[in-house]
């Protein structure tokens, strides 16, 4: 297909695409003549990864690049491909030098180790979470392990038994990276709406009938 | 306590205390001269509770008004002034008047109805699950009640058994609301690097070993 139709196939604007070719995010066509390339499928899933990594995953261009580079190294497994672009998703957090912090980031390492997860030291989400508890605690609230247990099992289950199954791991690398970065991203906005509907039922359940609103 | 004891009893510094007092968000303090005002440990809960709205909770000023507003309405219940701070905290969606819109809605409000939650008609989370459901169809993500249940009983039994005891009911009214509004986001983002780092773990047991990586 033309530029106009590989536009016209995947939504996106004929400028960006050129975009997108200058800044290698997306291969070139063939060259049928001095002035004409073709595109094909390859393209347009590239394009929707692209879109999938911008829109929903809100990264950088920058950030976009190494994901790319990934995809784009077939020397890399598919476990090290989609870290790339997890730990792209994940924000940054600079760890502090105090007592505090280092407390925190042992019972992160502690909660993790005692669920038997593999995951990297080096993962982001492990300073990222030591954070949340340092922020926490700061707010005067008590965070103790055994509070942290019940969120690590909740989650584990769902992403065992639900999350992975979405991935389509048999297709182009494009394709499973998209997905992944899909359900990261959308299904954890699922998650965070159900949790605060669930928590005004909870809510209406403890307290309506006190405060004599109808059940 | 003077102001300058207040700056330094909640770490907000005078010129915004001052402004919080102008804007009504913090009530006066006891004239003891024509140029004094005393202040008291009610004021030190209400500039915490500001600060969790504003730091925390990242809310515009107008909504913390409305948030501060129901805690000095006595005459609304624990349940309802909760759910004000509560609302506050949920984006703003705006239905689309469209087939997609309405099935994605539909699927939510069952799901509410099949868990049997007391969750009001008008909560804004139910049109903001119907947008992401609508935004993961669009990506070409088939989306169905039964992957939606998972989630649901996940954060059900959270809320349930964990999260409402965090929140002190036998105290004053800002205390409660402050806790809520710093559990519901703070423990929200507990849960959500929880599952990235489950993630992880996952993609490590399925992927890792046919990418040959070490175990």
């Amino acid at each position: 297909m033309r530029i106009s139709q590989l536009s016209e196939a995947t939504g996106v604007p004929i400028p960006t695409i050129k975009y997108y070719l200058r800044e290698g995010l997306l291969p070139p066509g063939e060259q049928v003549s001095a002035t004409r390339s073709v595109y094909g499928a390859p393209h347009v899933r590239r394009l929707r990864l692209i879109r999938a990594l911008l829109e929903v995953g809100k990264l950088p261009i920058s950030a976009i690049r190494a994901v790319i580079e990934a995809v784009e190294d077939e020397s890399k497994g598919v476990h090290e491909m989609l870290g790339t672009a997890h730990y792209a998703l994940s924000p940054k957090t600079e760890p502090e030098d105090t007592p505090e912090w280092a407390d925190a980031r042992a019972m992160v390492d502690e909660l993790i180790r005692e669920r038997g997860w593999r995951v990297d030291p080096a993962a982001p989400g492990r300073d990222e979470l030591a954070q949340t508890i340092v922020t926490l605690r700061r707010l005067d609230q008590q965070v103790t392990l055994p509070d942290l247990r019940p969120y690590a099992a909740a989650v584990g289950g769902l992403v065992r038994d639900h999350e992975m199954s979405r991935i389509p791991f048999d297709g182009p690398r494009e394709s499973a990276i998209e997905a992944h970065v899909i359900g990261t991203v959308l299904y954890g906005r699922v998650l965070d709406v159900v949790r605060r509907l669930a928590e005004e039922s909870e809510s209406a359940r403890l307290l309506a009938d006190a405060d004599g609103l109808p059940k």
